[in-house]
């Protein structure tokens, strides 16, 4: 029965049954974390076999010939650019390959539009208001490093199929303050959705009415299928290029969680003139990246091939996880009408709305009972979620068994929240 | 006899057998280089055992149980932490440890002072004009990243002793717009020389008129002596603290050429006020840093002692290259007067004044001859040497003896240069 369609008294008992069973929860000092979009430690350990790729008698120059023990070269070394350009189906040209963050290239380009502009326009820091277009639900991370920026963050609502595109379009062609529009176009933090090759074809056709607005497109996911009949994405840069728009986008990529979080390799993907924009600046600001940890890596995978081998091992650790959350949600809350989830072919979230108010409940609830959610409000730029409904469920790294109790948890804290809500 | 004691027939007979013997030097169509400041590759190969250090079956846990295969954690690890406080001479609480590149440490040190400014105070991008002090000669690297962010560069001229501390306390402690004075306070960069144990003095109990000026106290050559009786630095920190500026220094370090250059590990070291600052800005930038590569190198070296034998290696490649170099200097221009050099005890580099107006021209007439230095006017801010007699000599690239034919042709070129210019 939909929770909505309860009178008071009905409400009243379900809250009576929903207190007994919280307490019991309570009394099992649970000590559970959904928050951590981060690899277990056992999955971790598929890529450790990489740290012994390259030793003290390899051969350490790149098939260039580059000394990769030695300073030089800002592109990133030929087989790691050839690598990341096979992952996100472009040429190498329209690659460099740099250091261990993917945020921190995305952080350096939103900086250099701040300190320098982009091709000659006007930094941002001389004028009195930049914006960036943000999908909502989306990454905190992405939120914040515009925030740091002082750049104001427009709302735009998610779909299924990616962004709410007549929203983008009327926004980016009209105002010539929008600079930045903030993508995860494959299996989307947290939404889990892939953007629909309609959506991708509608970015890249975008009539910015700024000549330095770009897309920020971070295709964090792009190898993080769960399962074999995966979403494919257009390659956008061929799309913007067609477009007549071949400046317009940066794509962003790593090995972070096809490796070593943190201490994998990240990847930008441009047009040329972009690459040659961000070289000059690199020049600047490194002598160079890390050329053994791309040897390393490249050696490794070979290619993409290698590289999607590699992730059907993760996708064996995480899949049975995603699993046991979705059941969970499933027989908790089928029927009930207190809540809508999404059900992603990959990545490594779920995503959560309650009805609208409850989500913050819902967090406090969990975390009095052991089980710690990323904060209410994260997914949305300033911390703000205007209907307080999102939460962010990270499964991938407590163990199943832990998911299952944590699921449980979670779905009596949504229950409980709603009736909480309605007999208010 | 000097060069400038002669008269006009035996300047003209000098130059005729100068002319032929670079005639004959052109007819051997070398191709030397000494203008990289880097190690040689069998040099390099005295590290290559750290890639050994950690594999597969390694524990991959820090000494305080963080796991280095995943995201967390932005000081630094702390045995790495330790490392570099032992090699500096502070506490590890005033260490954070980064990636692989001291010089984008810096380089985002000036950026935060350009975007947001330090302490609360006015970023530098609403100031018309900030300023850097700038010994001279000086690292290119620096001044390229203060003209980067539009900051006006002053020259200051360096003693054997360090900057000239007269006019760096008079700007300092006048000027509120100076921002920033670059040092590189050991075996410093290019003139060799280290900086008196007074000199560190002054500059610690600098009163600055600036609340947010900072001392960019780059100590890339700490560890990088040739011989055993090296010079000592006083801890910059502790005379900060002691003097009332606890905030005044940033200090910058790396293994680049301790272990790979452009593949070891970087760090700052700091009060706990500016560290706590730099993390709050690092919390957006990125998630963390390559804590595998950390992990590398602080088991392979252990401690500061570690290091200081290591380093024993490095000299035994480089001691016998700055010798030669010295050794033909000598051999081909003293008592001449054509210039003074530098004899550094360690680091990279060896200082060469010409008389005024002949650097460029060394420059050109070395080039003509197969011979590379780095530019004339890049030690100067700007590229811009307003005597035109500085040159940096680099000789740990090249072996023994292409330095001994480089030095040949080198100073073939500087008497030749002379002579022209005398003749003028």
């Amino acid at each position: 029965m939909l929770f909505t369609d309860m009178d008071k008294d009905q409400l009243m008992t379900l809250k009576s049954e929903l207190d007994a069973k919280f307490e019991e929860c309570k009394s099992k000092a649970l000590s559970l974390n959904m928050s951590r979009g981060k690899p277990a430690p056992d999955q971790v350990a598929v890529s450790f076999p990489v740290l012994d790729e390259i030793g003290a008698k390899s051969d350490l120059c790149a098939e260039d010939g580059t000394d990769c023990t030695n300073y030089g070269g800002l592109d990133g070394i030929p087989e790691a650019r050839k690598l990341f350009a096979d992952i996100l189906d472009t040429d190498p040209e329209h690659v460099m390959v740099m250091g261990n963050s993917s945020l921190n290239i995305m952080f350096d380009q939103v900086a250099r539009g701040f300190t320098h502009g982009y091709f000659g326009n006007k930094p941002w820091h001389n004028y009195v208001k930049v914006k960036f277009l943000c999908p909502v639900p989306g990454y905190d991370r992405h939120f914040l490093v515009t925030q740091h920026f002082g750049i104001e963050m427009v709302n735009i609502p998610m779909t299924s199929d990616g962004p709410d595109m007549d929203i983008v379009e009327q926004l980016v062609s009209s105002d010539e303050t929008v600079k930045g529009l903030w993508c995860v176009p494959k299996y989307s933090n947290p939404t889990g959705i892939t953007f629909s090759e309609n959506t991708v074809k509608r970015l890249a056709a975008l009539k910015p009415a700024a000549p330095d607005f770009r897309i920020f497109y971070d295709n964090a996911y792009c190898m993080h299928d769960l399962y074999d009949d995966a979403p494919v994405l257009p390659d956008i840069l061929k799309l913007c290029e067609a477009a007549g728009n071949p400046d317009m986008v940066f794509e962003f990529a790593s090995t972070s969680k096809i490796t070593f979080p943190g201490a994998g390799i990240a990847a930008i993907a441009a047009s040329e003139g972009n690459l040659k924009e961000i070289k000059n600046h690199l020049k600047i600001q490194t002598i160079g990246h890390d050329k053994l940890n791309q040897l390393r890596h490249a050696r490794y995978f070979k290619n993409a091939d290698g590289v999607r081998e590699h992730m059907k091992k993760h996708a064996d650790y995480i899949r049975p996880k995603f699993e046991v959350v979705l059941e969970g949600l499933e027989a908790e809350l089928a029927g009930t009408g207190v809540g809508n989830w999404t059900r992603p072919l990959g990545g490594y979230f779920i995503s959560f709305e309650t009805l609208p108010g409850c989500a913050g409940r819902v967090y406090e609830i969990c975390k009095e009972a052991g089980v710690v959610l990323t904060g209410a409000g994260a997914t949305y730029p300033y911390g703000k979620d205007p209907q307080d409904s999102n939460l962010r469920i990270a499964p991938t790294y407590p163990s199943v068994d832990e998911l299952k109790q944590a699921t449980y948890v979670f779905a009596l804290a949504v229950k409980l929240a709603t009736v909480e809500k309605l007999l208010k």
